[in-house]
């Protein structure tokens, strides 16, 4: 899937959003490969300059959403310009539980089309105005959480990966000596939809290829801890964990200003001779 | 050991030591119990105002050290009054590995005596001038980090206890039930002093117990990761690393923040009638 004749049209939906003290400007953003078309969401911090450091999110398995918007948002507000990809395609909106495992599943079992979605989203994002393209980090949330990993995987030249409670098995566990970014998997001890050997396994895949990796668990927390909209039931397998979210929210934060701090920038003088 | 006939003698040491920026105040602290003399350190930040969040501080089989004074004082220069409370007693202080390894052996074979003089360290520091009883953090390294999580065991009232790279296992995983303090292990994933059981029967303990808990594991960091005095050689099993160092720092930031913000001072009008 080579984005041979991409074009992008920017959408100005909403030019100022207020969430308590700080603000953000929201665009959406289509973009096409051979693959079809896809809409993604693009968030600026409201003072916004130039060359920004930025952070690629990979939707749940609800594709782009309210919930998206929301964590977008939150990033933007700390100064970061967000780029919300779009793995589904345009209009792929699942409005049902069943309907979103089906897309899940699809992807899960086709990693290389996966892939090819992710890395066509963090190409789309670099090709807009603002971006530093050499201080990118990409997170994700559940199904997201497995991309940004699978990301990773396919040798992208990003910073680093934050999967908030990501599946983090692998059908080809090898590719782990593809990775470059660092990788923080942020993990819901309780998570009955991460299996105990795919943990095992993923912990070994980073080991044997000498990732820059951490994992953290927060206790009580299961899957969806940063999902207001998983209500609070921890025994459905999947509730928001109000504790988990913040602490994990620090954590990103840590992570984030950790590995995009110094190095070169995209604008910088020797890049441009 | 009741600490019956506990007295006190702070000796100034050091009026003021200046790292970078900042600056701290430190004192030799010397107490007493039955069981005998003790030695600890207690460093103020320098600008120090009155009830602070304290940090009890649990030393490495080396007992209290330089490496303690480091963590000390880069814990004072945050603002928190450190206590280093002393296990071992006043001039146990092992100067071979062969020696140190053995003191550890009978702390760790009897936890009763353990806690007896972990208790009687948090009793001292909350004895200190300036200190807010309510509001303690209990951090350890090694041994040390053993060393809290039985604290924790013992039922202390404290708000939270940090494991730096400490052993995590339990003879009586059912005093997990005793656990109030929330409780944060930072577990270097190679590290062969932790067996992969006793690493498990710890999560179980945490679950079963209903413990607010999180573990990190930073990936390629073995014991003593934020020691610089233990070397760059992952195999000898016991290596600094910068990186899970400073991660781990930032971890234990983030969490003192959090459990120490808000609740009740001990100053407050409403502990004075």
């Amino acid at each position: 899937m080579k984005p041979i004749k991409r074009w992008m049209i920017s959408l100005v939906v909403c030019v100022c959003s207020t969430f308590g003290m700080a603000a953000v400007r929201m665009e959406n953003v289509e973009y096409q490969s051979s693959a079809g078309t896809f809409e993604g969401l693009l968030v600026y911090p409201a003072d916004a300059e130039t060359n920004l450091p930025g952070v690629l999110m990979i939707h749940n398995w609800m594709g782009v959403s309210e919930e998206t918007r929301t964590q977008a948002t939150r990033m933007a507000e700390l100064g970061y310009v967000v780029f919300a990809a779009d793995i589904y395609g345009k209009g792929v909106r699942p409005t049902t539980a069943e309907e979103a495992l089906k897309l899940v599943g699809t992807y899960r079992a086709d990693r290389k089309r996966f892939r090819e979605r992710l890395q066509l989203g963090l190409e789309t994002f670099r090709a807009q105005p603002g971006v530093d393209k050499n201080k990118i980090v990409a997170v994700g949330y559940c199904f997201g959480g497995t991309g940004v990993i699978e990301l990773a995987r396919s040798g992208a030249d990003i910073q680093g990966v934050v999967s908030f409670h990501g599946g983090l098995d692998s059908p080809a566990p090898e590719d782990g000596r593809n990775i470059k970014a660092s990788v923080l998997a942020l993990h819901g001890a309780d998570d009955p939809h991460v299996k105990a050997e795919d943990l095992a396994a993923f912990e070994e895949e980073m080991r044997v290829h000498k990732v820059d990796w951490q994992l953290v668990k927060y206790g009580n927390a299961v899957h969806s801890f940063t999902e207001k909209g998983a209500g609070d039931d921890n025994a459905t397998g999947a509730a928001y964990n109000a504790k988990a979210d913040a602490r994990s929210f620090e954590d990103f934060k840590d992570f984030a200003r950790e590995v995009l701090a110094g190095g070169q920038s995209s604008e910088s003088p020797a890049q441009k001779p």
